[in-house]
């Protein structure tokens, strides 16, 4: 995408359930690797690709990311936003691919705040990267998630059936991290990669391109419920946090500072709620809600798609 | 640690069984937290607890990383190492941690070749946490692992089985990631960390204040063989590399390049090997293997300890 072609393309809402779901298929990303098992046999096994990326905003360098590599636009764009290196008024003009070196660049009509701070802080002390954090936490204090927002136990376990049964890279590869955005029991974005932060940070990056509100909006994650990924998902304004796995007590400590529902551990029919409980409204028929099946449980593969 | 204070215990190898262990008691490392369950009934959850830390190299701020923050000394040390900010020539004067402002500082007598660069890329084209990457990536075409060193499977065996029961963070809270230097079938150092990468450092940077030898070792961890885990193990200059999850892509190529044994997969009496096959040595009797039993599986977990 450059210069004038860069004209975000708007998905009108309600988007339709996996408006943007995995492709196992994609050759891209995942190959066939032959090896041995314990028994000293010849195997073939699928392996997830991993591929580094360097980011640019306009002509500053910013990170090398090791991604799956299948959306660096959105990747590029979402990194940016939950950094704070680029803010909702900054205005993008184009976002640039570059395959064959490996580089995405992110342009924006002026240059942003987050450059004019790093071109001070280089000037006196060195790196700004480590600046990043204070910048974050500053935000984080002022932001208001929608009081109005529920979330209901029946959606909590469609949802998680809907996203552990949909095909996806990592029911074919293991090994990777998958975080979905959802309304109601309604799967819309799935998007997966090596790094969890890759697949938030897809997400943000598709919400932002293409105006999408969160107010609305649940956020489920395959990965841990820490300090990092409550701090991105305030960022993103969802009011509720989902996710398989368990709890750090600082991630719990800031879901609570920001009325965030912090829902964690949560297959099949059990979860555990750690903070923003008023929002959970206690639907669904116990007796009828499912344990998760042996196939599609991930219990399998713990740290199967550890960072 | 200060100035003249600095002087690394050296310890006498061969080292014993878990001569450094988690200590699931020590109160600073998991807190409890009440919250309510699927049901609405009020629990009581155990969750570890997740600290900023933010390293400087001299007068250079570095990073702020997340961490449990039991060992900053050593997870200053190793990071440093493992991002080949220091060198193993570079002679450490003071590693200064200050607990109040969750700071770590590394004193070297000279300044390091790190900074140097630093300096000089900062004054062309801005931050150089970028430059890193390409910097690890020339070092590790020239790295030769040792030839001779062999892993048996039966070695592996008694390995998990003591890892899985040791008395951990993960098994009293879990969301939490392990990382083990082991020799022959037995476990030396275990170390957690909220993220992998730290457990990692940790131990880098017991070897390094140490002068532990690496060319017998194993190296294991909860966490996928991604490219950076191989990237660090070969820095390291541990020969073996054993995970209980699964592979990616480009770990497994670099695997192969560096001459590393990497084996995934690892629970029960089950593996695959995808890169230095001719070091393993099939000596169990798979008979008497033991799959894993499910209190110490992890299996109920996946994704636990996800970063």
């Amino acid at each position: 995408m450059r210069g004038d072609d860069f004209v975000p393309k708007r998905i009108p809402e309600p988007m339709k359930e996996f408006e943007v779901r995995p492709d196992p298929d994609d050759p891209r990303l995942s190959v066939t690797v032959p090896g041995i098992d314990h028994e000293g046999r010849a195997v073939e096994t699928a392996v997830v690709t991993e591929r580094p990326l360097t980011l640019f905003l306009n002509a500053r360098e910013i990170v090398t990311m090791m991604t799956i590599g299948d959306r660096p636009d959105l990747l590029a764009v979402g990194y940016l936003l939950n950094q704070n290196m680029l803010k909702g008024d900054d205005e993008i003009t184009a976002v640039e691919y570059e395959e064959d070196i490996s580089t995405v660049v992110v342009r924006t009509r002026r240059q942003t705040n987050f450059e004019d701070k790093l071109k001070k802080k280089i000037q006196t002390s060195g790196c700004a990267q480590g600046t990043v954090f204070g910048d974050l936490m500053e935000e984080f204090d002022k932001v208001a998630l929608s009081p109005s927002a529920k979330v209901k136990t029946s959606w909590l376990y469609q949802l998680t059936k809907k996203i552990n049964t949909a095909p996806s890279l990592y029911l074919k590869a293991g090994a990777i991290h998958g975080c979905v955005l959802a309304r109601e029991d309604k799967p819309l974005l799935y998007m997966e990669d090596v790094g969890r932060h890759n697949a938030v940070d897809k997400i943000a990056g598709y919400m932002f391109l293409n105006g999408i509100a969160p107010e609305d909006k649940i956020f489920y994650t395959t990965g841990r419920l820490t300090s990092e990924m409550v701090i991105k998902t305030v960022k993103m304004r969802i009011p509720v946090l989902v996710s398989r796995s368990g709890f750090t007590a600082w991630g719990v400590e800031l879901a609570k500072k920001a009325g965030l529902t912090l829902i964690g551990r949560a297959r099949g029919k059990r979860f555990v709620a750690l903070a923003g409980l008023e929002r959970i409204v206690f639907d669904a028929d116990l007796g009828q809600a499912e344990e998760e099946d042996r196939k599609h449980a991930r219990k399998g593969s713990h740290a199967d798609a550890m960072d």
